[in-house]
């Protein structure tokens, strides 16, 4: 994607309404740190509502260091940071987000990314959860955010930890988007098939699987 | 990319006079195999100019085994295969051709990339060279590939390893094309810079390397 294609696109999205943008460094050409800073320092020049720096490696294959990411932040416009997840670990993610956040400003926000690492990331200081899940099943990931804003790190825990099935089969299937999708039809609030080819949505086994999931754990 | 637009791309890429097409599977989201599959079937169905399936996994992060490269060389219009490179050493090299070869229809070629691999790759019996110098040192690229049809390998290698300062750039600079764009700008070929945002030609020392490896390796 060039940089002309991202301004035309951010422009387009703030014409429709948009209160604010995600960019990932997405390229053909895996690009380097100096080419990922001008493309942001580029962007947020031309915009008029907050970015969000989306730091997703396994997309990208860019992968920030949190020098870059203090560098970044310090750009008109930038107001979060959505990271890739959490190391596992109670204090192995609290170092993560710490060290992230004593080099940018206190205005911009670390978002989780990851939903079976948004309890842990949550809990380590993040605050945000960039969520897949929750558009299709709100109140089961709003219930792990109040948890985790209240302070119950536990119960926050608990509540991801009894969803593990459903973050296997993200895994088992190439990440969360085509599960969340299928679910999406499974509950009638899309049109079946919903994604562009060639992503397909899930079938036969993987499809009944998680319409019993969707039961078993009652996502909502 | 979503199907449509591989289809509408390849559609004006005939109207242009392409006398044909190369296509990566390349996607946001890492495609499964089934997908994969789907992308090719649909493309080669509305295809009249021969296809060239590009393997290039370390940028759509999509890994071709050797029976889904046969299944998918079975579609109309497919022509060839561009792979990866080869192993290192002349038997590995010779063996993963080879097992390719066993997989796919006799009019289906292989082309080798990766321009440091380029002679072992012809001389394990790849049928082209998918190359990136040629466009900017046609006769240095030609005297390789000359050395390998005519059966003369050590030649070939030899050709090649006197070049390994640059393939070293390569590596060193994010891959070739950053250095080979930017001796199509040493060379006035092209305006300075040429590459769009928000990547960039080699800039200070690498350029100066760069310029001096023209003239002491004689690149024509």
């Amino acid at each position: 994607m060039r940089t002309r294609d991202v301004l035309a696109l951010a422009e387009d999205a703030q014409q429709a309404g948009a209160s604010g943008v995600l960019l990932a460094p997405v390229s053909y050409q895996k690009l380097s740190d100096e080419e990922v800073f001008g493309l942001y320092d580029v962007v947020t020049r031309e915009l008029s509502v907050p970015l969000c720096v989306y730091d997703n490696p396994g997309t990208t294959r860019f992968e920030f260091s949190d020098e870059l990411h203090g560098r970044i932040a310090q750009l008109p416009s930038v107001r979060s940071i959505k990271i890739p997840g959490v190391p596992a670990g109670t204090d192995e993610a609290r170092a993560r987000v710490d060290r992230l956040r004593s080099m940018i400003p206190a205005h911009v926000s670390i978002g989780v990314s990851g939903d079976g690492m948004a309890a842990m990331g949550l809990n380590a200081g993040c605050e945000a959860w960039y969520s897949v899940i929750a558009g299709v099943f709100p109140d089961t990931a709003l219930a792990i955010t109040r948890a985790a804003q209240a302070g119950d790190a536990q119960q926050a825990m608990h509540l991801s930890e009894r969803l593990q099935p459903l973050w296997d089969l993200f895994r088992q299937t190439g990440g969360s988007l085509r599960a969340v999708a299928t679910a999406a039809e499974l509950k009638g609030l899309v049109d079946s098939p919903c994604l562009p080819l060639p992503l397909k949505t899930l079938e036969d086994s993987d499809r009944q699987r998680l319409a019993a999931l969707i039961d078993e754990l009652q996502l909502s």
